[in-house]
């Protein structure tokens, strides 16, 4: 099923890890941490490039150290020890988990205790927008144990991984790629009278089919002239005249994710449906002229939002209107008032207005962007002006 | 693709979760607990039915509380009402999300502030096994100003979880026998010299089809006679005559897990590989016929060790021999020497027999089972005794 897409390579060179592990103590500095303490699957991939679906199981944590000097150390499993060796990664420490009385805590104390100290800080995922995946109350039996203060080093890392590098802009890209042709495809594969579950169902094998790894993310859900909400479903409604079936996804190419959304028309919908939809694909290319660096998030919120409120919103629950994404579904920042993040080369951006136009009638569009020197490029194939219908 | 399996009405009744909230309270009341503070996705979902793929976002924090009387609470972003509202749940809180200098933390403080208190101790997610789904630092400030204090619930929400309803039981068994389907007609579908990636591509999609919502976890790795590890991959390694190639899957129906593996023979493999799947095949037997009421998760490991010794093992990187299953991938307990759970009635198991014979040779069986009182009753439909091979 080609599409003329070029692959890219799986996997970054050892040269790239290199260059994020130099850049992030570039800002590790400045933030005054002597390492970072990682737990969150996509903080260790971003860092080591290891890759396994094992996160699902909760019993073992999983640390990586990142020092201010030097490469990064990883305290895992033994589970996990073959595939790390085949990772970039050279000082890999290990034990026999699960040991409940003990899981890897005393080796990652001394691990982070050997450590130089400059700052006498170290940098945890205590923050905005991060969980720490280890038992909270090991966490804190560590803090109190360690001798240096470990402080909330979410800023920090966000700073580091809200900046991509080419070669992860090519990996959204190509996802992006291919959820646009599936979501092109999909009228000519559903029709009037199926249900929301079985068009998520031949959409999300038609993506496994292009190539993605997997999709996460596929809430779906339809209604006469918008829908109620956009982040669950599908249940087993029936596709009817005169609904709009709005679909989203998150699909992943080699741990790199696209989050956009399309919108259908089943049979034909009502007029005020389609001069909300027409707002709302120029909101989104209001937004996206916006995305350039120097604006701030704030800027390119107040761009869509214009559009949005001339064309008459009462509402809009999704609270911003757009995001980061990467390794992650959504990162920072958020384009909504007051979020203030200076918008720079390289972020890669959901650009995504919404709004509810009746009670219980939301209509939301999405576009995925680069930032590069001249603005933004788009990574998806933009969502025809017109909506398309599925008969 | 019938295969004569009954598909579960999806969703619980009301009164199945008004039974599921009396159970928590009366665990709850002998553990000292005024409530339950519940983050993460599996556990919310068990009280309320609440589904949502939106997990995958960390943006916004979601709570639920579950008091020692009465129904539960919802604490949740604005995003997620009217998905809520679909459920039994008619206690929903929510504030409008994000909003980072407060995100919700107000709301739910007053919310726990305002149940009666009889023993002051609040349960969180804190132990073994678990994550909080909240920033850290945010649930620091939650504790040092809550009144009451925040004690590590992880204990209490196991024993809750780990024995299964009937339906939960229904759910498992379902996704159980469509994964063997598609085990079952594997061979059918790959050959020799294609390689990991596409096996594995192959087999989601045709686990898809045939009726499952997700495939969260599917490792699958290949090498002479076995394998260096089971829980990453694939990787574009091309299969070859001799093989053994291991795929494992956690795929999911309406949010209940299946988790088991199976082994395939890549043209004709050697007798010593042979030998050890047969001792292996033998050990899971003894694991099934271990699994009583009444036996410990000891006893479990103690019936399937021994075998595994006699065969010769130099090793298991895995730390354990099975496991419980449900909303996760695994859950506790482990059936390992010391972990020492009593083995009861409903709950759910994986009984996963493993060995590495040589250096980076490794080979391991699964199957899910649930406990009655009579014994173990098969989830899976049971690998076959001879390696199935692959032409």
């Amino acid at each position: 099923m080609s599409t003329g897409l070029i692959l890219p390579k799986r996997g970054f060179t050892p040269q790239e890890f290199e260059q994020r592990v130099a850049r992030a103590q570039t800002i590790m500095h400045r933030h005054g941490f002597d390492a970072l303490l990682l737990t969150a699957p996509p903080n260790i991939r971003y860092f080591t490039g290891f890759d396994s679906q094992f996160w699902e199981s909760p019993t073992r944590p999983w640390f990586v150290v990142v020092p201010l000097e030097g490469a990064p150390i990883a305290v895992i499993p033994e589970i996990g020890a073959p595939e790390m060796a085949l990772t970039w990664m050279t000082d890999i420490r290990t034990w026999p988990a699960p040991v409940p009385h003990d899981d890897g805590l005393s080796l990652l104390r001394s691990t982070i205790g050997a450590l130089p100290r400059r700052f006498g800080r170290i940098g945890a995922e205590m923050g905005r927008e991060m969980s720490l995946r280890m038992p909270v109350s090991e966490f804190l039996s560590l803090r109190d144990t360690l001798g240096s203060s470990i402080e909330d080093g979410s800023p920090c890392i966000w700073e580091i991984r809200m900046v991509k590098t080419a070669a992860e802009i090519d990996h959204i890209h190509y996802i992006c790629q291919i959820a646009s042709d599936a979501y092109e495809a999909l009228p000519s594969q559903i029709s009037i009278g199926e249900n929301e579950r079985e068009a998520v169902r031949k959409l999300r094998i038609d993506i496994a089919r292009r190539g993605a790894d997997s999709t996460p993310f596929m809430p779906a859900i339809s209604g006469p002239g918008g829908v109620p909400q956009i982040v669950c479903g599908p249940h087993d409604r029936t596709l009817e005249q005169g609904d709009i079936l709005f679909i989203d996804t998150g699909s992943t190419f080699d741990g790199y994710f696209c989050d956009f959304d399309r919108n259908y028309a089943i049979g034909t919908v009502a007029d005020e449906a389609r001069r909300v939809h027409e707002a709302l694909w120029l909101a989104t290319e209001a937004g996206i002229a916006a995305a350039v660096p120097g604006a701030t998030t704030d800027d390119v919120w107040r761009a869509m939002s214009a559009i949005i409120e001339e064309a008459g919103a009462i509402g809009n629950n999704v609270g911003r209107l757009g995001h980061g994404l990467g390794l992650q579904l959504t990162e920072p920042p958020s384009h909504r008032l007051g979020d203030g993040t200076v918008i720079v080369e390289n972020m890669v951006l959901t650009i995504e207005p919404g709004m509810e136009y009746a009670p219980g009638k939301m209509i939301v569009h999405e576009e995925n962007i680069a930032v590069t020197a001249d603005g933004a490029r788009l990574l998806t194939k933009r969502a025809p002006r017109e909506l398309p219908v599925i008969r």
